[in-house]
């Protein structure tokens, strides 16, 4: 492995956003999860209140679906791109919520920042509106999942 | 612990921006971690080259700083904030790089967004940069370490 | 009446922030409102479904509240503040939706138009989101309806 | 008319950014319309001062036009959107200023969010510059009033 | 002089907001200015037609304005400000446009590069607008001109 | 030349965004440059310590590319545009600090305003950062000096 090997640096080390001219758009998605740990007293109050709980996920999912949006903003060297999709979902655990985002473009360069964002900014504003119950919350387990479409081929988890 | 807790929600479980009118100002710091998990080729590239490295770590310090201020913009229900100041550092370890990021104002709302968002979004830029040689990193142990000011008291990750 | 009345324009009629720096922050509140008509049979298709209706007021919601937050950057020659609350409500008619938008903040200038901005990219979001069964709806009678603090006195619709 | 109907919902009733992978790109157009009523003296004075008025609608232009390009960030489920053109027209008539967005693209999804945003926008920063004049201002009778382009065909308001 | 005199970096050379919390909030004042030359023709193009005068400088007005407000989105280490007042003004002289910035905010920081940035994107919105009648313009002499109100005192160019 | 040159503007003078419907997307190039002029105490100071020196470009390099991208926002008559790559050099010469910028798309418009305005942030970033040190710096020389793609043709500075 050689430093050209990370191909948002030049030779000298310098930051550059990746010349995708060369690249044909072909469909590209992304999967990335999170989880988000809390008390149980905290996780159970979520999952009784049936309205809290609609709101709290809803409020989440659509700061996850602008913050898949506002990637190339937040991670310097990002490509804006077009969005195709963003869909997030939540699965209350015992101990956790899981964070699911599926993040869809046609475009020279994959999504998933887009994804990771999304799961990120999603998590985060879980962690905001449930902070006045539990301080200890945790936010973990952030990774890419799935990833179909580009050169390098797909790529899944195991 | 009843639904009123979640002081972001009213009685009906809608979302709300928490009314901060009648709180003082005070001086208000947080304090948050993170852990990016990634491969030892990887990691061992990264504190190698010296220069590069220096680069890595600028850019993934400038998305922090510049995440911290776009918090509001990120987290629908957290109140627009001044900030004082926002330092991040990272420490290099044999299988992971810690982020910290530390934040500070005089408000009448707390920076535990700021600093969790902040270290959120730095993981992901160093993420961004390491994409291309290691597609397994893991961001992880996002947490609230340290927080003072307001009115419940100074508060310490144990 | 004389042109010098439009306090947003210098004596040549060019645009200007206003200066606000001999003015004291007080507490300022602002109320606005504004109707989404639509179909009998979208309105009923969206009281209807609990959860249907719980997802689409909690996502226009989200976009008010952050529409107040960003007002300074969608109006021009408005200042940037810092909000102490904003709080939106909806009420379901026969024929339409009102929409409500409650803004406060210390300041030495009034929160009118971050009032307005919420309401009227809260009506949008749920057209935005109905515009599938309904392509018939029209925003209307967007105003201020209740203004509070500042040297002019309060203020409210008759 | 069901559930199924609001295509920004999922069957549980949780929002997504319709996937528009399926469509093939084609030409959109949109225009939507809006009215600003306002007392006449504040009309005769915008109508008389002929610099006056140029300014007061040459910020309420840029105003609306920057407001179609941030349509994505503003409505949570919009698709970010290349523009091809924007246009804002106002016309003064005795008792309103009636507004005109026109916005076209060449994409999978319309651009009528984009053309509403545009009239909104620019009217309320007309309402920001003529408030110190008139309080009483009401912004009507926003609605989409053609579009073409898309599988749905064109459509006229009538 | 030594390192430590960039009060932006720390001992070891890393970004920081610098902490501002020590310092008073007093007004502070800035005031830059730059030019743009551009040919003769498009000088007097510009200088004539009265009205597309009036929208070009209203425009690039608005445009520094909003920058002003923009600046610590756009300059990594600048803190957030509430600023009080921006004024742009214009004027034309034979071969080129000058461009003066005026900000005041009360702060614990200075709006130098509120002022800057203001100067900075006005004359590249009139560049924008100019540029299909002359690709040769030269934006130059971009500088502080005059800074009042915090520690180090009064700062005027000679 | 008439006013009719001004493509931003119509027959009245009044701003739009120029309609690019008709033109075919081709691959765009830009080239902008700029000069930062400071004292040589200063230079000295950035050029010897090697690890400030890079923390001070690297973020200069991302202020600039973040601006690239955020072009469509700050310069209100730009079109949003999917950037495929942003370059940015620095040159430290005995008395300023030269900056390049370039920025390549595939487009129906081309990226002058994204390689300029990379450029002018690039600059402002330095300011900022060297600012401490001395107040006496300018920004000067901001032209284009190369373009190609579009139906005008190649465009060289000499």
């Amino acid at each position: 492995m050689t430093e050209q090997d990370f191909t948002h640096l030049n030779s000298r080390g310098e930051a550059r956003m990746v010349d995708v001219s060369p690249k044909e758009p072909t469909l590209r998605r992304a999967l990335a999860k999170a989880k988000i740990f809390m008390s149980k007293a905290a996780l159970k109050s979520l999952s009784e209140g049936t309205i809290v709980k609609g709101d709290v996920f809803a409020i989440a999912r659509v700061a996850g679906i602008q913050a898949a949006k506002k990637t190339s903003e937040l991670i310097p060297l990002c490509h804006p791109l077009m969005l195709n999709t963003v869909k997030i979902n939540f699965a209350v655990d015992e101990s956790n919520i899981s964070i699911e985002a599926e993040v869809t473009t046609v475009s020279q360069t994959g999504v998933e920042m887009e994804a990771l964002s999304a799961c990120s900014i999603a998590a985060l504003t879980i962690y905001d509106m449930c902070k006045s119950v539990d301080k200890e919350m945790v936010i973990t387990d952030l990774a890419l999942w799935e990833k179909t479409g580009g050169k390098s081929g797909p790529y899944k988890r195991v």
